[in-house]
């Protein structure tokens, strides 16, 4: 088993200490070679500056979190949505982000109908894909854990975004996050039938017990997934890219020294990826 | 759509109100004509006792909770949760049981080998399966959410557990928990498959917020799960039995007055299921 690809890091392990121009110059001096920001991070540092910082910083920009949430209430909530996604397209060209990670959203508000809410994200997604296309901005949809079908992403498995990606053609592929996808027991088959279209590989693990269903992501080695399993199935299906260190942890890795927490992701990129 | 078949009341739902013995007498009390304990419950009433008890009041014993947990750290422990299975069985028979169901077990300690773990499912399977089929108890493999794939079951969609039925042959079924299933993209089409092998029908609902992983289930109508579409596939599919009200629900159900508790799971299940 040959060694992962380089270290990426996305902004929010970092959520609560660092603005991204810290996280810009913390990947610097820790010799991380990737960023991944969020959108408020970004809107916050500026667009512009941000892409000169990061330009300079020589950093590649494993992809922008996020666009996505299609599904809307109405239309014209909905209408909303796409217009905020056309932005985040403009936004992550700008940084020259690999791809746009898409978390495409769930039930609407009051809403039960989740067949609906997948037709939503098609919709909206070609809506949008135009603009993708003309600026060269792949979009990942990234599958969440099922237990966010509800409020925060109805695409939930691999073969279900892969079918999607079929339906919509070029420009289209996935992010696969090991916390999302690792319980799936046709994770192997769906990710050599991704290929080259896996766009993003973001990295953390699952804690047992899991205390909270958002912010309770461990950090890799701490928890029960076999990443260095999932991530050569990765490779062995033409993945080139970053590995990028995800990690939501309200009660523990956003709570230390940022510094402390780039180094241990280090290590572990090294040990346990 | 049609009335959803007669309601049972899995006894966790007032597991922190009432021994057994008053849960046969409160379903006696509010004509619920079925009931599913849980083998803690049923030990502490005595299995005899229990039996002669359930059968006094008419009640139908739509399960019997819980079998599983095969996944070892060695030989021993394996062997230890078979004979505990076969056990189990013999409960299920005496209380005159439609099915005994499976809670299939996750990760052993410290392993992270969840493909390892699902053969070990397997073969434990097998080990009891005889047994089961000469004392005429069918197994229910109950496919568990995938949030609990590392600590209580790592089979976890339906499609998965049909795939391990079709395996295992005669004797063995699924039991349907919408809980568990209500994200999958696949699931009509699994339902269907299933066919007359589904042997029990859960409910209850996702709320949004979820506060805990375990301990946050909904009453039918409070969440997001399209209840009555889930049930009428299972009807169509050949399932003519009980729904079984199964709530784990610390902050809430389990602080109310039980015949509270169930007054409110007759309402829901004329109303929201």
């Amino acid at each position: 088993m040959g060694r992962p690809g380089p270290l990426s890091l996305n902004t929010i392990t970092v959520r609560e200490q660092w603005s991204l121009e810290q996280a810009i110059e913390g990947c610097r001096r820790h010799g991380i070679t990737g960023i991944a920001p969020w959108r408020d991070k970004l809107a916050e540092c500026g667009v512009e500056r941000a892409a000169r910082l990061i330009r300079s910083a020589g950093l590649c920009v494993t992809g922008l979190c996020r666009g996505g949430l299609f599904p809307g209430i109405d239309q014209a909530a909905r209408r909303r949505a796409i217009e905020d996604n056309l932005r985040a397209i403009d936004e992550a060209a700008a940084i020259g982000a690999r791809c746009l990670v898409l978390v495409v959203g769930g039930l609407p508000p009051g809403s039960k109908d989740i067949t609906g809410a997948r037709a939503q994200v098609r919709d909206g997604m070609m809506a949008i894909l135009d603009h993708a296309r003309r600026s060269q901005m792949p979009l990942a949809i990234e599958p969440l854990h099922p237990m966010y079908a509800a409020d925060r992403a109805c695409i939930n498995t691999l073969g279900q975004a892969l079918d999607l990606c079929d339906e919509l053609g070029e420009g289209v592929g996935v992010a696969v996050d090991v916390y999302h996808v690792w319980w799936d027991p046709d994770l192997a088959r769906q990710i050599a039938r991704a290929g080259r279209r896996i766009l993003a590989f973001h990295i953390c693990d699952w804690l047992v017990p899991t205390r909270d269903l958002l912010l309770d992501r461990g950090m890799m080695g701490d928890g029960v997934i076999d990443i260095p399993a999932i991530r050569v199935k990765v490779e062995a299906a033409g993945y080139e890219g970053h590995c990028e260190v995800e990690i939501m942890s309200a009660a523990n890795w956003w709570r230390r020294d940022a510094d402390e927490v780039l180094r241990v992701c280090i290590e572990r990129h090294a040990s346990s990826v």
